[in-house]
């Protein structure tokens, strides 16, 4: 597990009860489960990674967004309905009620920033190319420095991929296998190491 | 042309000379001109259309935002380049400096939800249904209700849908021609009017 060193929570702090005025109450997640929608408040990820998606009529998931440290997510944020926020590590967030918005404008830019980075991404072709830009992209933003390159730990599935790039899932599979192949990529079970120049 | 009756300016609020504290200093651009990217401002979209773009290295376009009146725009919103700020119709633009942008948070949150609609649309198969999707999306943003239904009068082109939709304007045009056989939509050369149920 990537995030096997979450400290011991203060339990005040963890506490279910409403936001204290400049004091953040805290919640915990496991990997695969569901973030509550709520209308009115925004969540700042302070440990581990969700992503954001919807699913059309014939039951096909839509990746919307990948979010990580510093990021704020929620309901406000998306017009798209269905709409679920999902954990794809053990997740840390903390509640950004309405009136505190306005302070976290680097963090409302930087979420605009990422959707369109995806949505750019989307667009490329070859899916070779997509592919790889995304794996750029996610190096980038939750990637790790090893000996061997960049490590990608984030348990993500060739489903999971697939539902970002609008592919499928044996595409991803073939394209990771040729890119095992030519020695971009190393892998070990879900993990993907970048073999990036340095 | 759709904005045919641009009120005559106001002079002085129309001058190059940086803005004024709690003036905003208003400029003007024709269809197809490029809207100049400066790091440290965003443009409040106060009269007709703009879209984003990108491209890649074999000169494909890709549409990342259309963008109308209240709309916030700019280089610090996108981390992708090239990008560049192109005028659909005649625009009037007034500066946000970096200051006032905390003032601003609806708009910023509704940027996100729009750049997330289109990411979502992109995803969207078969591509019938991504048009159809992309159609209702402009409807709902830029369009007039006339008694024949829903007026798109953006002097959009072929080429421009399939720049938005990660397709080809040959599949535009076909798609465009059945919608009309099927008396989804009429077509008055660029303009488009939805047949929507009242």
């Amino acid at each position: 597990m990537m995030y096997s060193t979450i400290p011991t929570p203060n339990s005040s702090r963890l506490s279910n009860n409403s936001a204290v005025e400049g004091q953040a109450s805290q919640y915990l997640f496991t990997r695969r489960e569901v973030i509550p929608l709520r209308n009115d408040v925004l969540w700042r990820i302070e440990h581990g990674a969700v992503r954001t998606l919807t699913w059309g009529e014939d039951g096909t998931f839509i990746t919307l967004g990948y979010w990580g440290l510093g990021d704020l997510i929620g309901y406000p944020l998306s017009r798209i309905r269905p709409y679920q926020i999902e954990c794809l590590t053990a997740v840390e967030v903390s509640i950004v009620p309405a009136h505190l918005w306005h302070q976290d404008v680097d963090a409302l830019l930087s979420h605009i920033q990422q959707t369109e980075d995806l949505l750019s991404i989307v667009h490329r072709k070859p899916i070779s190319l997509r592919l790889w830009q995304f794996l750029l992209w996610l190096s980038e933003k939750f990637g790790r420095d090893i000996d061997k390159g960049k490590l990608i730990d984030l348990n993500i599935t060739h489903q999971d991929i697939a539902e970002v790039l609008n592919t499928t899932r044996v595409t991803v599979t073939r394209l990771l296998q040729q890119f095992e192949e030519e020695e971009a990529i190393l892998r070990h079970k879900r993990r993907i190491i970048l073999r990036l120049l340095k």
